[in-house]
């Protein structure tokens, strides 16, 4: 981020400009920010360690041109649905490179996915991999698949977002994966068992739980060798690599939780004498949250009677539900009003009639008026794929910025966009 | 709701047909059930009071074809957007029987509820009072306004949802309509000040706060009377009356809330002698919750290593944010196996890749298996009108129920409806 003028700059480009060029809401997404990223992933992870791969968590943000670039990078994908196969194999992605994971993927969404070609299929549970062998044999095939397992982790983040826990709706427990799930899989012709996937929860800021999770895996791998003869061939170690929101320290690098995570597996493996397996992992948020912004215009400004200093912007809720869903927070900057002292403990409100319809509260900002934008930072992951209409609000543009240059990549939707399906 | 056989019906219908018929996830919403909701608002406020109105609040649920009920009941209909606004114009509701509501109205909002003819604005704040002012002139109109008034009422719900709290981001305070509000707008050639308007919060079981404020607004009144002369056409007592959800008990009567209200109301109009104004209510939720039930069908179904038993459904967040959101609690009914003893306690997970995603939390229910479709009760209010494509899962399509048909009123989103405006 440059700021070179007396207006807020976001990768070489005047944010002030593209809202009046686009309108306002608006989200900015920084290809640059994009690429930087997956390159840091190849320099610190994917070229570094051999037998590795980086799938991105496309639910973080998918739209056909950010798919494209994640292709273009070579990273390989990560889908939770039928509609997210569909959007990538649209953009041209080899559903060969996909991962396909879900709680409670549908019978319909497996046949996509099997049809499709999906490379890697995540299994959550017995019910899921019996359905699964059925429907892979009524096609002649043998599905790749790895074991989503919960190793038991709590990774002390919002409840929410950790998954990592004993009770989880996600996953078999170990117990369950070397006692039932392994030996079953074995034995059918539809199932080829590569092996485990884990993910012990989102945001997470150290590698404390990963290292933990690993080890109780690694562990679990040693039991069912000596069980099954079995060997997995891949070890999926998930997302969770936190970033820089509010109140957070600076984002975490990948090297912080690779590297301790591909000792561990390595000193294992030369243990034992066994070839490696491939190790993934799975960033979402990571690659994008910070690489995008969303802009609106201020309306109204005013002190209520418990003298709180609100500013009601043009969105809210509808383009970004993470503040009322998880309590986050989010850094503002005033975009034409950078240089001024920021004086005012503000409230930025959206526009929802919802007294939760919040987008940022008591932000440190200059005196604000009708008409000034305001730009909200770390706005790239789980804003624009969980919006919704509500309020019967239209979702914002999606404008991609790479070498100073915009171009918009998802366009505004109209009143007659959100009326479409009606009879 | 009748149950005459060994499956679920909802007012009169299968539910297991249906699903079939129309798949799943599905929204079903009784017409017969809206209708006897207005049919109780006529009988005990609108018709048992004169010079009395209530105004469907459309946020809660808003089709094409449920404006049309309204519109066919002889209500009024609260809105709170622009996208709103032309949605019920192209429903064919009148815009003068509308009222427009928001804390954070846009100009071009504005502009369009000017241009259509929207019978009355609830102006926020005095920001928003002098652009609508303006725009009013500019236009060589008088537009008709209330101000919405935040009474200082704390409504002991989740706060969230309470909006008559001093610390609110809505409306005025009483000491600045009076000392500021008022005087500024009866000086304004744009605005003719119609009355007040005030909201306690939502989902109330009880009806504390509306007494409580309607007293607040009452003397307020008189005050204004006092200071400058004017007397109030409209109060408006907005919404907020509680149904019946889970752990809840029954819904609230509309006398409840009405009686009580209207009776301080008219007394001090007898006191005084002026006639009394028009007294508006405006349910949104008591309308349309309970004449709303999501259908599921179940995938997997597992017991975790905490014990729990999860049945995964084929939606969640996308379509009911609001248990995440709100902590909301959920009635489930197991449509084929309504027969049979409840023994299992069951945690309903939705799909997305989200922990947060559950439908409801620990529910009897009978043992399930997949193809068992549960039946989640009283999603009429903030389902639809909150749901979002998160995880790229498209909109359930709505199917709504009158005298035993059913007909289906918007269309499931495709996978590629959500592709619609990428480029």
């Amino acid at each position: 981020m440059i700021m070179n003028s007396d207006t807020f700059m976001f990768h070489g480009c005047d944010v002030a400009a593209l809202a009046a060029k686009y309108g306002t809401p608006l989200y900015l997404v920084s290809e640059d920010e994009i690429r930087k990223r997956c390159a840091e992933i190849k320099r610190d992870f994917t070229d570094k360690y051999d037998n590795t791969r980086a799938a991105y968590a496309s639910k973080a943000f998918q739209t056909l041109e950010m798919i494209r670039i994640i292709k273009s990078e070579g990273l390989s994908l990560d889908v939770v649905s039928g509609g997210e196969i569909y959007a990538a194999v649209k953009a041209g992605f080899d559903p060969a490179d996909m991962v396909f994971h879900g709680n409670s993927k549908t019978a319909g969404e497996i046949g996509e996915a099997l049809d499709a070609g999906v490379g890697t299929i995540v299994v959550d549970n017995l019910s899921e991999l019996e359905l699964m062998d059925q429907m892979a044999r009524d096609r002649n095939m043998k599905q790749e698949v790895l074991f989503r397992v919960t190793p038991g982790v709590d990774s002390h983040t919002h409840q929410y977002i950790s998954t990592g826990q004993a009770d989880s709706k996600f996953g078999f427990s170990t117990e369950e994966t070397v006692e039932t799930a392994v030996p079953e899989a074995l034995k059918m012709e539809g199932i080829d068992l590569k092996g485990v996937h884990f993910h012990v929860g989102s945001q997470l800021l150290e590698n404390t739980s990963h290292i933990m999770a690993v080890e109780i895996i690694i562990k679990m791998l040693e039991d069912l060798k000596d069980k099954y003869g079995w060997t997995a061939r891949e070890i999926n170690c998930g997302g969770g690599f936190g970033v820089h929101y509010a109140g957070d320290p600076s984002r975490t690098k990948i090297s912080d939780f690779v590297d301790p995570v591909m000792k561990r597996i390595e000193e294992a493996y030369n243990r034992c004498g066994d070839p490696r397996p491939m190790v993934t992992i799975e960033p979402g948020r990571w690659i994008i949250a910070e690489a995008g912004i969303t802009v609106y215009e201020v309306g109204s400004v005013k002190t209520n009677a418990a003298g709180r200093v609100y500013a009601g912007v043009d969105g809210g809720f509808p383009d970004n539900p993470r503040t009322e869903l998880y309590n986050a927070s989010y850094e503002v900057e005033a975009v034409e009003k950078l240089k001024l002292p920021h004086t005012v403990k503000t409230t930025v409100a959206g526009k929802c009639c919802e007294s939760g319809d919040i987008v940022a509260y008591d932000v440190m900002l200059p005196p604000l008026e009708r008409g000034d934008h305001l730009a909200v930072l770390a706005t790239g992951a789980y804003n624009y794929s969980m919006s919704s209409n509500y309020n019967r609000i239209g979702r914002p543009p999606v404008v991609m910025l790479k070498d100073g240059k915009d171009r918009l990549t998802v366009k505004r939707e109209t009143y007659e966009d959100m009326l479409r399906n009606e009879m």
